[in-house]
């Protein structure tokens, strides 16, 4: 159904191997899995799953409100953060929305699903292709220029908008904008009153630059946050979002009830506590960038400097080498289908030293 | 942030008792709990957790496929079926909705959610409060008639609708249309083009009544079924639908990715294996209906006949009764939110022999 990396079950239907002989590079997880004391905090509450989660998921905005200190009446949690990219527009529903290019297909997707008459047959998409085309505004990100962000750039497109996503650090590239230079665009935004929604999905890889805190100095910043991926729980779903509280009843009003499940809600307090898991994972995931970047120049695979825990890599013939890879079970992301992108482009996630080894030995055989 | 029943952390919080002291008669969950062979499986797949879900839930489509013999293209998955009720108006957008009063109140909240403007600050609600309040039709159940859904009368309000919902059996009255009667309903639907969804959360206490193989003979015939109460999954979120195969690409293009998790989609699985489980749970509840229905007898409290694993009961002061018993660690659900019922009324699951003693024990005070 999507489009998207990280379908083992796929991949071993298609290619006849079990799910645990594949090694998924496609999406960007903790190759640590998960954290031995949510585990256990999982497996003990598998008794309460007889009763209805918490629909408030009140423990863990309160565990939230603690660890990041911000006021958890502006907390909510959902189903991934998925869950929150789709209520966002359902429930302000914007009229122009500033999207990057490329960046996760889903801010799009979402827009479209709630703003365009589903009887339409096929969403028009971009600028000037008419009807639900007017929607979203694009700004392009260059490969001349490393597909960064410039803030400028961004805030200039901004002043047609009243909604924006920054995916920071952006998916796939990798790319960060800055702390300082996203409070700026957040400033912008504020005098806009253009909603600017910055999704934090990986960064808890580089933990200084999330501007979380300063939701509640702004009243249209929206910060969205991941647990699936750094604490590694993306089989449970669990995301959260912090927002002007003027914002909350008007959600509330438009969210599905019981969306996030008791374990995920109990996962996630625990994950929180455990300190030891989040300096191991950022140590390993420092040697190991730093082997693959090596590696990658090594054998002349060209890579975007990345601030997360994945990499765009340039590469000639890349649906082929995606294929090629995966029969023999090591799945890598195809980003084909990244607007802005083209087939020349896949992104690989960062794991053990084992495994990267095993994918750098086998990109050498394309190069 | 719900009005449901089924919020023991609100409880708890509320009374001071720990969640573990709270006897839950206000959701109807099979008092089993999960079967053991279930919880054998969730442990197991806790090391998969770091792998995105299946998004198609393929194994869990394929299983319902084979335990039902439908077709498993017709098949979509939910994050328990409230991800579906809310789905399919968003998807199909109906002009008109037949709503029966009392019943589950989220077909409504589903409706008004994605078809009123969400700047509306609140949409109006029922026939002839103008703007939204045209989305829906509503079908009074009559307590003189003990509730009962009349099929002649469903279909004669059908008429002007082209989208309908039955819960079946009712929540929270227990009644049931039998199966014979819900062909005759689905039949004059068909004529209609009026889309029939026939949410059978509670069909599994009276599974001879289900039409979940008829949708294959019917193009505006939808099921919904619900793993949450008789298998007691109610924290960790199940459901699926049935759909006519002509709507499965629209309702797809609508749906957000990766909303089962994968504990949830392995769960299911083995809950279809467990054979054991249903016949014993089967007579459990039968047994205690009997043990139940003769105690509210000797106590004086009139119950309406129910086909599912709870009860609706009439009684006095019915919110106040409610606060006591809280106090007790006895929840049941206060009946006065739902439309077309008033203080007067409370649902109370059916539970263990144990339990059912000490509500009985604990109404007589009241009566």
């Amino acid at each position: 159904m999507t489009g998207h990396g990280g379908n083992i079950y796929r991949a071993a239907e298609e290619t006849g191997l079990p799910e645990s002989r594949i090694i998924d590079f496609s999406a960007s997880i903790n190759p640590l899995g998960i954290s031995r004391k949510v585990e256990r905090e999982i497996i003990r509450n598998i008794r309460y799953l007889i009763n209805y989660p918490d629909p408030d998921a009140t423990e863990l905005r309160q565990h939230l409100s603690k660890h990041h200190h911000i006021n958890e009446d502006s907390i909510l949690c959902g189903n991934g953060s998925t869950e929150l990219i789709y209520l966002i527009p359902k429930a302000l529903k914007p009229k122009k929305v500033l999207v990057p290019q490329p960046t996760f297909s889903e801010y799009e997707r979402a827009v479209f699903q709630n703003i365009v008459p589903p009887t339409h047959p096929s969403p028009a998409r971009g600028e000037g292709e008419g009807g639900g085309g007017k929607l979203i505004k694009y700004l392009i990100l260059n490969k001349e220029n490393n597909f960064e962000t410039d803030p400028d750039a961004f805030i200039k497109a901004m002043k047609s908008c009243d909604m924006a996503f920054l995916c920071n650090p952006n998916n796939p590239t990798g790319g960060l904008v800055k702390r300082r230079e996203v409070l700026k665009i957040a400033e912008a935004a504020e005098k806009l009153k253009c909603h600017l929604v910055v999704d934090e999905a990986f960064i808890d890889f580089c933990p200084g630059d999330s501007v979380i805190k300063e939701v509640q100095a702004y009243s249209y910043l929206i910060v969205l946050r991941s647990m699936t991926k750094f604490y590694a729980l993306s089989g449970l779903r669990l995301g959260y979002g912090v927002f002007p509280l003027r914002l909350i009843e008007m959600l509330n009003r438009h969210k599905e009830p019981w969306t996030v499940n008791t374990l995920a809600q109990e996962a996630g307090v625990a994950a929180l506590d455990d300190r030891t898991y989040v300096t191991k994972t950022l140590a390993l995931i420092k040697k190991e960038k730093r082997f693959l970047e090596g590696g990658f120049r090594k054998i002349g695979v060209r890579f975007f400097h990345s601030d997360a825990n994945f990499y765009l890599l340039k590469i000639n013939n890349a649906d082929g080498i995606c294929i090629a890879l995966k029969r023999k079970g090591v799945l890598v992301r195809d980003c084909s289908n990244f607007k802005g992108l083209d087939s020349t482009y896949i992104r690989v996630a960062v794991r053990t030293r084992r495994e990267n080894t095993i994918l750098l030995k086998e990109l050498l055989k394309f190069t």
